[in-house]
């Protein structure tokens, strides 16, 4: 597989600094929301950007065989159903959020593993992705085969044509999956070269002893990942749901869709995205950051400073959400306030 | 002075901390948003609260003699006056903050020095609680009178009488005046027992040799502040501007109207106010951590912890609006997520 990631344009990002700089405020007064516009008018190819009218939120929905065999998480598997029904529904914190910041949301079964009352309340399109009937269990082998994998990216490419179908200017990639961010973290582990013992966590919320165990099943997932390709390493060591994101976030950004990351899962898809096609890391900035520790390393890797740090650890793109009024507010600044000229305002000391 | 300050409401608070553990999300994944729903919730004495649909901003105006006999800051004190009317104008960064989350923005003139284009270009109404033509020089002496502090603080609780009657829902105390932070910083250092070192900033952007000079002057300041009531204290240390904003929070508490603060000018009159009402705190929301180190210890002092950590150090209420969705995030997902009965899902491992 080969990607050729378009670049940003670094004339409009010098651009948007420099249009800074003549603004009636001290330089630098607006911090990171000033190299948050500059990022906005390179990702946008023009100084100044216009505000994101229409943000997508894909939430990437499957099931991780880890979660049923071991004490990874604090809920079990069957949740991931139930919470794609809940997105069908309007009722997740996503949805709230999404509603409040006008962002189209979309709920895709990439790898839930069905029953007939999930099979009965979610409409149909929820499942026009779906791959495969949950990952396989990664602390035992490889939670899906290289098959499986090519189809997931194939998925993941799928669904970015679509995006880019609705006409969105800005990608959001949600994750529900029970026992996914002990994947997210072996995917870290493994592209980013550090020890289970400095990327995993707790998850949504998981004690000591569990934390243990989650450590050990990711330790086992990046040594069976150790000097395979990127993609059989995601096949061994992620799921199909992480597969598609990243193909997804590879596909966007061909697109010049610029990506607002999540939590851990988005930012260990980012990481792998990166690692198959080098340069998609521009077409990124970080919503937030999680409490769990692999997403802190997964984002100095794509060398992406977050936006909010807040203790959220939801995931289902909630974070990336709520920092997305914050991008608005840098895009706003730089294209409507006064210039010192304008508003005949000295700018320094005479 | 005496003002009581009526309780918020802990019943809302427990109620809304009670709610998010029923809602389809981990117990605490949404980190700082779930206290801070529980906190609209006092404020409100409602579970669940409605977002802010009112905010009201109001920018308190003075010029500094210090701005003008030594170097504290980056620019000259005609620039307050110049950005008076540039908020007149439209043109400040409140201005576009304000219009981006629908706040209105008061612009009122405390204490600013006038020349004859600064009367002839604002509006008279921006004048209505004028109290002097610029505060004093606090290097060499008191700010203002004792007689011209009863001034400011009458025309704060006229300004909160005010915007009590505009049907304001949230305050936010904004500032502008060069050389201000010099002026809080001395607030802050003398009712929170702190030394001109530990609370000395740069302000909107000032050299190490700057600094030292601004440290000095603090520390004059303190020294002579020492052992003073508190209003006599703020009128040697402070300026009308810094007095009518204590007020202004002191009465918009009264009326039950919660406040968002912004930088370190807002939150060393939060301090100030929190001396002479103890309790007003308690309406008090931080909307960001400045860079001024003068900022995070008053902010400690009032037990509030910043929602944004963006570096930004403008004033105006610049980081206060940048905050504000978030606040109305916390009251969405509280008021409008399903709960695990309402969406069937399973809360935990059975």
């Amino acid at each position: 597989m080969k990607f050729v990631i378009p670049s940003v344009n670094e004339d409009a990002r010098a651009q948007a600094l420099l249009r800074q700089t003549t603004l009636t405020k001290p330089s630098g007064a607006l911090g990171r929301l000033e190299n948050l516009s500059a990022w906005c008018a390179a990702v946008q190819g023009i100084c100044p950007p216009t505000t994101f009218q229409h943000p997508a939120l894909v939430i990437f929905a499957g099931d991780h065989g880890v979660a049923r065999s071991s004490k990874v998480s604090a809920y079990p598997p069957e949740v991931t159903a139930m919470m794609v029904i809940n997105f069908s529904h309007g009722g997740a914190a996503a949805n709230v959020l999404a509603k409040q910041h006008n962002a189209q949301l979309f709920s895709y079964d990439i790898s839930v593993t069905p029953n007939s009352e999930y099979l009965n309340l979610v409409s149909s399109d929820v499942r026009d992705f779906h791959v495969v009937d949950g990952s396989n269990d990664i602390a035992l082998g490889d939670a899906i085969s290289l098959g499986v994998a090519h189809a997931a990216f194939q998925a993941g490419l799928a669904i970015a044509a679509r995006i880019v179908d609705t006409g969105a200017d800005l990608f959001i990639p949600g994750d529900m999956g029970i026992g996914n961010t002990t994947a997210a973290a072996a995917v870290i582990g493994h592209f980013i070269g550090a020890s289970a013992e400095e990327i995993t966590g707790t998850g949504t919320g998981i004690d000591e002893r569990s934390l243990a165990c989650k450590r050990e099943v990711v330790g086992a997932a990046i040594e069976r990942m150790r000097d395979r390709d990127p993609l059989e390493a995601l096949a061994s060591g992620s799921g199909a749901d992480i597969v598609a994101m990243t193909a997804t976030l590879i596909g966007v950004a061909t697109a010049k869709i610029p990506i607002l990351l999540d939590g851990v899962v988005s930012s260990a898809a980012a990481v792998a995205a990166e690692h198959l096609a080098p340069g998609v890391r521009e077409w990124m900035v970080a919503g937030h950051q999680s409490t769990e520790p692999g997403q802190s390393r997964a984002l100095a890797f794509l060398d992406r400073d977050p936006i909010l740090d807040l203790g959220m650890r939801l995931g289902e793109g909630s974070g990336a959400l709520t920092a997305l009024p914050i991008i608005n507010s840098a895009i706003l600044t730089l294209a409507e306030m006064a210039t010192f000229e304008q508003a005949n305002v000295s700018d320094r000391i005479s």
